[in-house]
């Protein structure tokens, strides 16, 4: 193989593709991306066997083949050379000589027979948004799904399209995210779950302008996504998701709408009185005008009175100081609507028309501290 | 005690003073920041007893007194409240009420009295300096101190003023860096070695502008930093520093001079190659014209040829490229001049007035390889 790409199109290419190179496996070919110019293009491709990228980049082919380098090596030799046309060409025993003006790399590489390729996908159906959209609704659900395995389920996100609404669901047990999107159209129904890293993954791939567009398609066991020259795929994960419509009421004892800014700050000042690991809640006084937020540690005391406007009952509440930043932070709105049913039941965030629904359930806490 | 200032002022006080704080010690009175209003300025000061920083702020005092407050909490807490005036306040048993807006915060205080204050320092003789060169002469020979203790000396570097003259030189073993800077007035002689961790707090500290003013006093065991409302008082490293004249030679047998980008760039690239801890040398092989530097690791290879030009004899000779790397990176110069003797000894990086001057020391390697 002997391809010329100029340095800046490998750098796009290689830093679009490591992010489905595993950062731990006991299989060195995994560690590699596969640089095929066996036909008429060159792609570039890496996969860890749930996720898997491939992307295609503009060169000129002089000699066609296959080479799997190492993501690591490949990708810091192409950051550094000058900023010109580079020739990589594989010699005797896949010895690579990577070249770009004055400099000659040779690095050991491995034969690109040995990779696995992404697997071949026949999409049934397949649905078009844009990628900010993609970009932005990932944002706002990924955080709160489960960070450990110990339910597969929960550490992906429900995908539910419907006509033209796409719904996007992420849970931990503690709280639920929803995002409600609507597509410019109609779609049959379709529920799946992706896992949450290949969202995180993407995210970090997509450009996130609004005129440039993703198609997601799904075949029963995999989801692909496809923007400019990339296409991802991706394992789905199997199973039926939670039943959350049960979960969600919109009964209401006390509805509070604060400025969501002066509420973020708060909270998120309150929190520094609390050691990581600590898990000391921020106690919530609800009246009328006013509420009174109370947080205590070994390190000191803080307490803090916003102005709110408020429909119902007066309410003392407590709840886990993070799962309010982590809501309140991906919501745009100035003003926010806080819906309480009593200190026991989960309180709801959430807008008039649903866009957005966040659930977060209270903790309990000594009243008398 | 009870003080009203900005949360800027604050904010910037506590951030110079807080260089000074150690970030482990046994005395939990070395990790706070010292608030006195017992005369009628506020000043912040914090003592690690090597490293003293004290800075006025602006603000106003509604009750004399001292205390001293947790530096991260304190710090922490000031740098998250609103942007306005701040209420600090001590009670009963020294808590301490920090108010800004509506938000209160109560944190455990201790008492002022405990706190060592900086040492009385008279004075003898001083020189100014612009806080940019003071700065620059740090980030220009800080990188050649010696970073662990067996050797003290090595951890502080040489100021020697002689008439309008400031020399400023680190070592560690392996390679000198010495700077001489041309002062606006003329001084008596002196020779002190300042611990190399003041003048990396002091590059932090200072604005680096080039119309700002640094003088520095120095006494028996101290050096005094003033500057805008801020004071640094630092111990120094007693004893003689090494005599370095001696290492120093103007002859040579080989001059090289080659493009400063170019260099950097090439030996930067040839330490991809190389993992931590792993001591390969980089080769330069320095002929009429162009010398080539090659490396080789268990990663791979690398070599590549540069435009020179040379007088005196060709050349083999090996180096840490790390070291290399730490001098070119702080020469300003778009070409630079390196004189060697021979493959044992040291090469000298330095400008025709020897602004600069930078020795390192020849590593041994295997031809063959």
């Amino acid at each position: 193989m002997k391809i010329i790409c100029s340095k800046s199109n490998l750098v796009k290419g290689v830093g679009i593709v490591s992010k489905a190179v595993p950062s731990k496996t006991t299989m060195p070919i995994l560690e590699c991306i596969l640089i095929d110019a066996s036909m008429n293009v060159i792609k570039l491709t890496a996969n860890d066997m749930e996720l898997g990228i491939e992307t295609r980049i503009e060169g000129e082919i002089l000699e066609h083949g296959i080479i799997a380098l190492n993501a690591k090596i490949f990708s810091e030799i192409v950051r550094k050379l000058p900023d010109n046309d580079v020739v990589i060409e594989v010699g005797a025993d896949n010895q690579t000589l990577i070249t770009c003006e004055k400099a000659k790399f040779t690095i050991a590489a491995q034969s690109g027979e040995d990779f696995s390729y992404l697997p071949a996908i026949e999409k049934e159906d397949s649905i078009t948004i844009s990628e900010f959209t993609l970009k932005e609704v990932i944002r706002q659900t990924i955080f709160s799904i489960a960070d450990n395995d110990t339910n597969k389920m929960m550490s992906g996100e429900l995908f539910e399209i419907h006509d033209n609404l796409l719904k996007v669901v992420s849970l931990d047990g503690h709280r639920i995210s929803i995002r409600n999107i609507e597509l410019k159209n109609s779609y049959g129904s379709r529920k799946v779950i992706v896992p949450g890293k290949t969202l995180q993954e993407i995210s970090k791939i997509i450009g996130g302008e609004s005129e440039a567009e993703v198609e997601i398609s799904f075949t029963q066991n995999h989801v692909v996504f496809e923007f400019g020259n990339t296409l991802v795929v991706s394992r789905l994960i199997e199973g039926e998701y939670f039943r959350i419509d049960q979960m969600l009421s919109s009964d209401y004892e006390t509805k509070v709408t604060v400025n969501k800014r002066e509420l973020l700050d708060c909270i998120d000042r309150a929190t520094l009185l609390i050691k990581e690991g600590d898990k000391k809640p921020i106690i919530i006084n609800i009246a009328d005008g006013s509420m009174e937020l109370k947080i205590k540690s070994q390190i000191g005391s803080m307490d803090e009175e916003i102005i709110i406007s408020k429909e119902g009952r007066d309410l003392l509440i407590g709840f886990n100081p993070k799962f309010l930043i982590d809501a309140l932070r991906v919501i745009e709105d100035e003003q926010v609507d806080l819906y309480f049913m009593n200190a026991k039941a989960p309180c709801f965030i959430k807008d008039e028309q649903q866009s957005y629904i966040y659930l977060i359930l209270p903790v309990n806490f000594n009243a008398v501290a």
